[in-house]
């Protein structure tokens, strides 16, 4: 397993010499394997580490239990940890499952910890949780971008266990008489995540033992993809570009695989959420030369004047113009 | 249903008027389906229609009992029937599966026939297969291609059904007072396909109801840009092409999504199977800037004299240079 981490950090370039690192640690198998692995990689890289455990308080003594395994790992160590104790039942909104609230207030302390001592977060998402994450994506209808999967990197964030199966993590314990807590609520509010980890990917596992791998070999090439064509869309963007607005003509003669992705990202830009429909119904008035489309609530597309672009309704305009 | 078929021929251009258009027909709900719905549109199309019925041998008293179904239902319907009785068990190859072996000469006979008539292939392949086959690519390992599921168009084969679930086809079906034969052992040889059919997917609906439309909207996103990646790539190969061979230093230069596409067709050229694992192997000696990759038996991947080529290893040739 030391090789596939090893070259997935070359890979991805998500190492430099002298770098800080503050390592996500729940306490579970994979971060406790994800510490132990950079501790060996420490002197190499000149790396300093820090350890950053989140108390959710979501599972009572379970919770706490943790924490104090947690403190103990990293005393035994000498690395320094950062304990932070969050109250996500508090927190949790209307439209938000707790997992979600949860995962969101996560980050928030990670980075906030990242920014104050300007160093990168290492999580420890393996290849099994990106298998999952494929499939939960796939299962929602995504576009080549969902298929690729967790990122490896993406910002500041890095992934050294991307391409490691849990099964591998566990094993690499056992061989280094690791240590690390059980969460016995495995079966968390999470569903989707839990009727594939448990009930799906089994399956699957039956005709290919070896898919957690396949999995992972397909997000690497997808993931290439699908950056390739981000930045080749990005290029055309700019070109189409005149004064905040697309010359709808210019866009219409792109290839389908760019267009959607400048109007995907002309949505975002305007806090509108890129659904397929929504992208289909802007390349139909760019398609016809002009039109207008209600994309949710008073935020609209338009083709006019030859120009596509995204914009509220104003009443006054409206009223001039038609 | 009639709409969604309407826009899938719209939308990848699979009709034009005055085509003469053979449809393989099994006797099966999808296939009669298919037969019916070409039917209607004839008129409007000033479609020439045939029918073509395989008896593959392969099940009994059953196999003649579809084969009289089809030639009544042409009769009936005055479309002319070509059906053909191939025997698949005299074939079969050590390497192959009864169920490979059916296909190769099930479209060998189909596209004899449309040689004949200068005719188009229709296919009764629906969004449920093509789910099934995304599913089945998945689990082998695939790339973006892999995901872009079933071609509603490859050369002149289309199938105006592929964005049709299954469900949708028998309620048509249903509707409209079609009859049509069973395939009692719609569990066939191919295990892979079954498990996933009665196993898998039931279960992906479960979480997704709607799971075979979102595998069809993300295949026809990825297929756009599959097909995109592709032409770029190709573009981009004849720009590094030079007698035969490419410019390693330019291939070194592009990014690896144009990169491995030009390393897999380069094998493919060849008759060497683009595995990941060749094409990474053929990419480091690109990086390196010189060396040699067993490929397979004498075939190899050189960069030498900075170019990279696939050729057979020549043992004159190599006792000079070493």
């Amino acid at each position: 397993m030391d090789n596939k981490i090893r070259n997935t950090i070359n890979r991805y370039d998500m190492l430099r010499k002298g770098d800080t690192v503050v390592v996500g640690l729940s306490g579970g198998a994979d971060s406790v394997a994800l510490l132990h692995i950079l501790l060996s990689l420490r002197e190499e890289y000149c790396l300093t580490l820090f350890a950053c455990h989140i108390n959710h308080n979501l599972r009572g003594e379970e919770s706490d239990r943790d924490e104090a395994f947690v403190k103990n790992l990293c005393e035994s160590l000498s690395v320094p940890l950062e304990a932070v104790s969050i109250n996500v039942k508090e927190q949790v909104s209307p439209h938000e499952s707790l997992e979600e609230t949860a995962r969101k207030l996560r980050y928030r302390e990670f980075q906030r910890i990242c920014t104050e001592k300007a160093a990168k977060l290492a999580t420890a998402h393996t290849a099994s949780d990106n298998a999952e994450t494929v499939l939960i994506n796939m299962l929602r209808g995504t576009g080549t971008k969902g298929l690729s999967g967790i990122p490896p990197v993406r910002d500041n964030i890095i992934r050294p266990l991307i391409r490691c199966s849990r099964e591998e993590i566990e094993g690499y314990c056992e061989k280094n008489s690791l240590t690390f807590v059980t969460d016995s609520s495995n079966l968390t509010n999470d569903y989707t995540r839990n009727k594939i980890r448990h009930n799906i990917i089994p399956l699957l596992k039956e005709i290919n033992p070896s898919f957690i791998g396949a999995a992972a070999r397909m997000t690497a090439i997808v993931g290439d993809d699908a950056d390739y064509l981000e930045e080749c869309a990005a290029e055309k963007a700019k070109e189409c570009l005149i004064d905040g607005k697309y010359d709808s003509k210019a866009l219409k003669a792109l290839p389908k695989a760019l267009k959607c992705r400048i109007i995907a990202s002309a949505l975002k830009e305007k806090g509108v959420e890129p659904s397929t429909l929504r992208i289909n119904r802007c390349e139909e008035i760019i398609e016809k030369g002009m039109g207008k489309v209600n994309l949710c609530k008073n935020r609209f597309a338009y083709v006019r004047k030859k120009k596509f672009y995204i914009a509220e309704e104003i009443q006054n305009y409206r009223n001039k113009t038609t």
